[in-house]
C-alpha cells in the first residue's frame, strides 16, 4: 500500500448475470483511528466461473491500515502504507480560486478535449495517448458514453450496459436506440475494464481525466435514461473509479442540451456524487448556453463554455471558486463557428484567461479525411497552438504563485454600480467635476451596455500578491505601455511574446517614476503611493508584460 | 447657376462690429412656382469699410430661377439654372437603410476621421487633403471647434468667436478658458473663411464632410457654451454652410461626454437644424457610451461608436435607417485600447459591417514623433488598412445594388423572442422534438446571455434582392462552407480574400444540390425551396463568398 496509489482487493464469490451494479460489498478501512467506508463492485467472472468482486481504496495518508470487507464477500487484512514517492502527488483539490495537489504543490490545469477517446480503437487510443504525453496538456475532457455527432459516427468497441430484455447490444449488432431500455444494473464489464486501462495510462502519465458522465450527442438512448437508471450507473462508476486519483467528475457536456434532464436531476446527481464519492473528486457541470449554477455546494469549480475570456475575473469574483474556460471554441477549419478559430486566437484566449488567474482548455478541429478529429476521437495534433500553450504553461509555472485578477478600472466601477444607486451617486459626488460625466456614463449603464462595454476591454491582468503583476494585451498592438506600481521599490520588467514564445528582460532593476499627469483614477483608488513604469512595446498583438518587485 | 452647385450673391451694406451672426437678410428663390427661403449672413468688411453680406443657395432642380433679397440689404435677380454636369451629383440623402445621391446614384460611405483637420496649419491641411484624394475615403469626420486631447494640444489658427468682453481671443494670446463667455453673435470671420476654403477643397474632391458641430475635448470653453449661444452659433453655421452640398451634420462627437448638455439640448439642436437647414442635410449624433436615440425624427441615420460590428443587422432592423459604424476603434499602436487595433482588425470590422449593408469609418492612430496623428490632425496614412478598404469599396460598388442584411438563424430566433412568451412557446411546440431543447435555450435567454450569444456569431451576411448573397466569415478559418440558395437556378460563386485583396471565381455556373441532412432549421424557415452549394475555402481569416444568381 502506498500513499496516493490505488489499492485493490480482489475476492471471489457468487457469479451474477444480472443486477450486479449495486452489489452488497462494503469495506471499512481504518488508519490512525479514522475509518473510511467504501463500496465494492462486481467485475465479472473468472475462468472457473466464480464471480469476481473488487474493492478499491485510495489511501491519502501514510500509516498502518486495517480493513474489513462484508456483504456478498468477506475479507479482512492490514498493511503499512508507505509515504508517497515524489512522483505521486495525490488528487487535485480546489483551494480558494485555484487548484493544488494533495501534497500542497500547485496544479495549473492546461486541458485538451478528446470527447470520445475511450470509444475508439486500441490503435487510435494508443496514438492519442502518445500524442498527449508529448503535449503540454495535463488534463483531458472525455466522455464515458460514446458520441454521435458531426464527424463522430463510429460504433463503440463495447456498449456500457446490457439491455433490459437481457440481450447484449454488442452481440446483437445494435447501432441505435431501438426503444428498449438499457439495464444500468447490468453493466458490460468488458467496457469498464477497457475503459480503466485507457484511463490508467493517461492518469499515470500525469494527465487528469475530466470525466464527462452524461452528454446529449447520442443515437443509442444513453442520454434519455431515467433518473433512477442514471443513479445506478453513477453508483457503479463511483465504486469502480473513485479510488483513482486522476478523475474529475464533469456531470455533463452541455447539460442544457439534454432534453431528458431537469434542473432537479443535476442537483440529484451532484448530491449523489458528493455523498457517495469517498474522496471528494472535483465536480462541475458544463454548459452550451446558460452557465451551470456554480454556487451549488457540491460544485468545486466553474466549468465554462464561453468565448468571452475577458470575463474570467468577473466569474472568479462571483463564484469564489476556481474558473476553467473548459470550452472556448477550437483551433481548426470546420465550417461551424465553434470549430474554426485560428491558432493565434486559441493562444490568445489561453493567455487572456490565465493572466487573470483562470484556466483554459484546448481543442483541435481540422477537417479530416478520415472522420478523425482530435477534439472527438484523438490521433495527432497538427495545430499551431499546442506548443504556444506549452510556452504559456512553463511561464505560469515559473511564477512565484498563482495569479489573482487585477480588476481593471472598469470592473472596479461596476463593483460600485452593484451596490446600488446611492453608492453610484456618492461616488460621482466625490469625483472631480471634469471626470464626472465620463464616469457617470459608466456607472449608470444598463445591463446590455455594461456587457458590451466590459467585453470590449482588452487588457487581462493578474497579480501574485504584491510580488508581481502580469498584463496581457491581447488583440491590442501598443507601441508602449505605462504600468502603475507601488512607489519605493525597484522592479524587474519582462516583455513576453505569446506567439513567438520569447521572454526578454526590459529592465533588470528600475525605479518607478511619477504618475503621468491627467490619468483617470477610479473611485476609491489611491494614487498617492503609485509610481509609473513605461515599457516600449513592438506594436503587435499577443504581447504581455510581467513586472516583478525586487 | 448650375444644378447642385452653390450659388452665391454678394451685397454690400452697413459695416457691423458686433451682433452680426443673426443679421436680418432673407432671400426667396423661386423656380417653377416653388419658393425656397434662405437666410443670408454677414461676412466682414471690404477694403472700403463696407459690410459684406452674402446669400448662398443650392439649386436642386434645373429651370429658371428668380430671387429677391430683403432686410439689411436688398437685391433681386434671375438666372437660368443648367442641368448638372456628370460630375455633380447633389447632396447625399438617406433612402431607406442606404444613401443615394440626389441624381439617384448610390453613395456608399467609406469614411475616415481627422477630427481637428480645420484647425491645423495650411501646410498640414494641404498634405492631409492630398493624402485623402489618394485614398479610398469619400467622407471625413471633422470638427468645427479645435480639439484638446491626448496628442492634440496645438492652438487653432483662429478662434471661432470674439469674446463677450469685446476682445479678440487670437489677438490677446488666449489659450484656455478664462471664465469669460464666447460671443457667438460675433463670429471671427477669418475662421469661417479659412474653414470654408478647406471644406471646399475636400467637397470638390468628392469627399463628404461629416461635420461635428460640438465636442467635449476642450480647454477653451466652447463645449460649455449656454444653449442660447449654441443656437446662435448653429444659426450662423447653417446660413454660411448649408448651401454646400457636401456637408453632413453630426451634432456631436461623444455627445454623452458633454457635461454642459442635457438630453433636451440635443432635441433642441436637432429640431433647430431640421427647421433652419433649407436642404435637409444628413443629421445624426455620435456617442461614447450610450447610442443616441436614432429614432428621433430629425435623425437621418444611425452614427454608432461600437466595436461590436456584428450587431449592424440588429441596428438596421431596429432603426429602419442607414447605419454607419462611425467609430469602431482605430488602426494604430497607442497604449489606449481605442487606438491600437491591427490593420487586419480594422479591415475585418469594415467587411463585417459592409457585408450586412451597413457602413464603417476608418481612423489611424500611430504613436507620433511630432504629435501629428492622422485621426486628429491628418498628415500621411501609414497603416495597412486603407488599401484594403479601397478594395472593399470597389467590391461593394461592383455589386448590382445595396446590400440588406440576411438575418442569421440566431437573429431570426431572437425576433420570435421579442414577440413574447406565447410566441416562443408556439414556436417551440411547432419544432421537431430533437431540436426543441436546443432552440428552447436560445428562445429563453436573458438579456446578458442573448447579448453574449449573438456577439459570438461570426458570419456577416447580406443580399441584393434575390440576385446575390454575400457571406463574410471574419475571424473564422473554414476549410469549406455550405451555402443555402434557392433551387432551380444556376449560380456564379466567387471567393474573396479581404486581406490579400483577391477575388476569384470558384464556379462559373453551378446548380445547387440537395440540402445536407440534419441541418438545423429556424422556426418559420422554408427549406423546401432551398438547395446547397459547397465551396472549398483556404482555412484562414478574412474570407468572403459571393453567390450570384445567373
Amino acid at each position: 500500500m502506498r500513499q496516493y496509489e490505488t489499492f485493490e482487493l480482489t475476492m471471489t464469490g457468487k457469479a451474477l448475470k444480472q443486477n450486479y451494479a449495486a452489489v452488497d460489498v462494503t469495506a471499512v478501512f481504518c488508519c490512525d483511528g479514522q475509518e473510511k467506508t467504501v463500496s465494492g463492485f462486481y467485475d465479472g467472472m473468472d475462468e472457473d466461473g466464480n464471480g469476481i468482486y473488487k474493492v478499491r481504496f485510495l489511501p491519502e495518508q501514510e500509516g498502518h491500515y486495517t480493513w474489513q470487507v462484508t456483504g456478498e464477500v468477506s475479507a479482512k487484512g492490514e498493511a503499512d502504507c508507505d509515504r508517497a514517492d515524489s512522483l505521486l502527488h495525490g488528487m487535485v483539490r480546489a483551494t480558494g480560486t485555484h487548484f493544488t495537489l494533495e501534497d500542497g504543490s500547485a496544479f495549473y490545469p492546461f486541458g485538451t478535449t478528446v470527447y470520445a477517446l475511450a470509444n475508439q480503437s486500441d490503435e487510435l487510443v494508443g496514438e492519442t495517448i502518445r500524442t498527449m504525453k508529448n503535449s503540454p496538456f495535463n488534463k483531458v475532457r472525455m466522455c464515458v458514453f460514446p458520441k454521435h455527432y458531426v464527424y463522430n459516427h463510429n460504433e463503440p468497441s463495447f456498449y456500457m450496459f446490457r439491455k433490459t430484455d437481457g440481450t447484449d447490444a454488442l452481440d446483437t449488432g445494435f447501432t441505435e436506440n431501438d426503444g428498449a431500455q438499457w439495464d444500468t444494473s447490468s453493466p458490460d464489464i468488458r467496457f469498464w475494464q477497457r475503459f480503466e486501462r485507457i484511463c490508467a495510462e493517461l492518469g499515470e502519465a500525469g494527465i487528469q481525466i475530466d470525466l464527462i458522465l452524461f452528454h446529449p450527442y447520442d443515437r443509442w438512448g444513453f442520454s434519455a435514461m431515467k433518473t433512477d437508471a442514471c443513479l445506478t450507473y453513477l453508483d457503479y462508476l463511483v465504486r469502480r473509479l473513485s479510488a483513482f486519483p486522476y478523475f474529475w467528475w464533469s456531470m455533463a457536456n452541455e447539460y442544457d442540451l439534454m432534453a431528458a434532464r431537469t434542473p432537479k436531476d443535476w442537483d440529484t446527481f451532484g448530491n449523489f456524487l458528493k455523498e457517495h464519492d469517498p474522496y471528494g473528486h472535483l465536480l462541475s457541470n458544463h454548459n452550451c448556453f446558460r452557465l451551470f449554477d456554480f454556487s451549488r455546494d457540491y460544485v468545486t469549480h466553474a466549468c465554462i463554455q464561453s468565448s468571452w475570456t475577458y470575463r474570467a475575473a468577473q466569474y472568479i469574483a462571483g463564484y469564489h471558486k476556481p474558473v476553467i474556460y473548459d470550452e472556448m471554441r477550437y483551433e481548426g477549419n470546420l465550417e461551424e463557428s465553434w470549430g474554426s478559430i485560428s491558432g493565434f486566437e486559441m493562444v490568445n484566449r489561453f493567455w487572456t484567461v490565465c493572466a487573470q488567474g483562470a484556466y483554459g482548455t484546448h481543442g483541435e478541429t481540422f477537417l479530416p479525411e478520415d472522420e478523425i478529429v482530435w477534439w472527438a476521437r484523438g490521433g495527432r495534433l497538427i495545430g499551431e497552438s499546442p506548443r504556444r500553450i506549452a510556452f504559456l504553461k512553463d511561464f505560469i509555472y515559473s511564477l512565484p504563485g498563482a495569479l489573482t485578477p487585477v480588476a481593471g478600472m472598469w470592473n472596479r466601477m461596476m463593483e460600485i454600480r452593484k451596490k446600488g444607486q446611492a453608492a453610484v451617486d456618492a461616488a460621482l459626488a466625490a469625483m472631480p467635476a471634469e471626470v464626472r460625466t465620463f464616469a457617470g456614463n459608466i456607472l449608470n449603464m444598463d445591463e446590455t451596455e455594461q456587457t458590451l462595454f466590459l467585453l470590449n476591454e482588452s487588457v487581462a491582468a493578474g497579480k501574485v500578491g504584491d510580488v508581481c503583476q502580469l498584463y496581457y494585451y491581447g488583440r491590442m498592438c501598443p507601441g508602449r505601455v505605462n504600468i502603475r506600481v507601488k512607489k519605493g521599490s525597484k522592479y524587474k520588467v519582462e516583455r513576453i511574446d505569446a506567439w513567438e514564445m520569447t521572454r526578454e528582460t526590459v529592465f533588470e532593476e528600475i525605479m518607478p517614476s511619477a504618475l503621468p499627469a491627467g490619468g483617470f483614477t477610479a473611485p476609491g483608488e489611491d494614487t498617492a503611493e503609485q509610481g509609473n513604469i513605461c515599457v516600449s512595446m513592438p506594436s503587435r498583438e499577443g504581447m504581455a508584460v510581467l513586472v516583478s518587485r525586487i
